[in-house]
């Protein structure tokens, strides 16, 4: 099998004392943000700074389309991955709306989409293949494809940090790819399908019930993979998903901060850390979303999310929205007042 | 007792059809933004528009003391209240840092601070009177006193609306106000003391049963106030939670969106929805906090915070994070593409 190596330095707590004194000086009582409070600590830490600055965000859509859509676990036509595509350059979509808002740069890469996008502009081009093979029957792609898209995404975030960026939202779109995560959820954590695989986009339950009948038949193809990440990814992953993993490793090589979204963001995160466990130091899980699925993806990596807003949409939207928390983090740890500073009494 | 009435007239459903289906065409699945759906929804029938805007956002910090300090239920010294007014107005205070990054602006009222601020610039002078009585053996206010708060938070939120603002968002200041929060919450949903009682800034275990059996007291002098609220506010509230309680029933008037903190932000929303139920209708709950009483107190009033973070704080904090999905909600609603608009082909 290809090899696909890769060695992130897990983040450094040389400033730990520093940056919890700081947060603990501030003029609030102690451990009262919460969760902004961990939040700072962290991106302090995968900063190595006291004084953590955020540059350039991004969040970066990575499409892809699926083999295993022939089977019917979708709602939607496979067509519908292109022409969200084209709503994302169009800056019409949810992920579009939201990032303007937020004032994060959208990112669109075509990792596999079944679709000749032409000359379009504004897309990156990095096609491994127009769509995975059905992984209820076969490998949804080869070894050499799945290293290909983990060192295309991994290049695309070194890139990134060259032109400044230091923090990056991921998403993605895929009709079909929640079976994709469902299976690797199953496969690399080994939760029970029916506990992994929800509705997707929003099947009936007749849908859920085939959908569940196809994954365990796809499931069924292979013994157990749990200590084998890069083959489960290949059977059954998606090129997005690869894709997404390898940037997410090439985000936390380069020490940028890597905000996750839902369900199948997820999922290449925990491909990514079952292949370099540091890498989860530099991830923040924006929230816990209503695919049934995603609160034991979150589980199987100790992973905290920041909020619960029952989204079930992808393309990042939630990480997006959990970058205001990020902003907020990193502005009260630098710009509040100390107690001494603000001549406010401490607690006796 | 003076007399204090006020009509506010429910949210109107006469837009909701067209606004569900405006938000249903949207290019994303049925629902799939899940709680921000449920907030467009509501701000589309706050401002009755398909088309709602958000214009001159602020967040007013109201201030007051309560003579129940006295008996040593904070973890802080009183003076900590005027010195934090300060801390605000000179910008250094979390609310300012968080209001700062969102774009609100800072709106500091000494509602009955005990503290004489002089020319002091920047702060809405409202002053009640120096502090309340202490409620742990005599009402924390007159009824005249009471009035006098609400009318005068209403007044000030006319006159907001009259500049230009249409969204609000309520936080506090005053050191032991978690007492009367939990009095309150106490005497108007009948919750039980030692679920309504919390550590509040921080006091340590002794603190907590020093804190209990002084509010064991303070309730033991009134009978039963569930249907008197008025009354509970005046025996039991503080300044700064009776004047946010009147301004949060004015920007309702006002057809103003309210944003609503943590526990002490929220025992005045009670106040006012027992004083006028319609209030409601306006408010967005931002979290709910790890005081404990919060969860009870966001039940006794059906709310479903929209984030859990752990804050305890006050101040507003959570109000002003909130704000960002509040923006979320109304940019999706605007300037999200249709399936028609985007050319993207919809569930069959």
């Amino acid at each position: 099998m290809t090899a696909f190596t890769v060695r992130i330095p897990p983040v450094s707590t040389a400033l730990d004392t520093a940056l919890q004194h700081k947060i603990d000086t501030k003029t609030k009582p102690l451990g009262a943000l919460g969760r902004l409070e961990a939040l700072a600590l962290q991106i302090g830490r995968v900063q190595q700074s006291l004084t953590p600055r955020l540059s350039q965000p991004q969040v970066v859509v990575f499409a892809g389309d699926h083999g295993i859509a022939l089977e019917g676990v979708s709602a939607y036509p496979q067509d519908v991955t292109w022409q969200m595509v084209m709503n994302f350059l169009g800056g019409g979509a949810a992920v579009n709306v939201l990032a303007r808002d937020q004032g994060l740069a959208v990112q669109v890469v075509d990792a596999g989409v079944n679709h000749d996008f032409g000359e379009v502009p504004g897309l990156v081009h990095a096609k491994i293949a127009p769509g995975t093979a059905n992984s209820a029957v076969q490998p949804a792609m080869t070894s050499e494809q799945a290293v290909a898209a983990l060192e295309r995404g991994r290049a695309l975030m070194r890139e990134a940090r060259e032109q400044g960026c230091n923090v990056v939202a991921f998403g993605e779109m895929g009709i079909a790819n929640t079976s994709a995560a469902s299976l690797l959820l199953h496969k690399l954590a080994e939760v029970p399908l029916d506990v992994a695989t929800g509705r997707g986009t929003g099947v009936d339950e007749a849908g859920l019930q085939r959908k569940q009948a196809v994954l365990a038949r796809a499931a069924a193809r292979t013994g157990a993979l749990r200590e084998q990440p890069l083959q489960a990814l290949a059977e059954y992953g998606g090129f997005e998903i690869a894709m997404m993993a390898g940037a997410m490793l090439g985000a936390a090589e380069a020490g940028m901060l890597v905000l996750v979204d839902g369900f199948i963001t997820s999922s290449a995160m925990l491909v990514a850390s079952r292949l370099a466990p540091e890498v989860l130091g530099y991830a923040v899980f924006a929230h816990q979303s209503a695919e049934r699925g995603h609160q034991a993806m979150l589980q199987a990596m100790q992973a905290q999310p920041l909020m619960m807003l029952d989204l079930r949409l992808g393309e990042g939207t939630g990480a997006v929205l959990a970058y205001s928390l990020v902003r907020a983090a990193v502005a009260f740890l630098n710009e509040m007042a100390s107690f001494e500073s603000a001549g406010v009494s401490n607690k006796d």
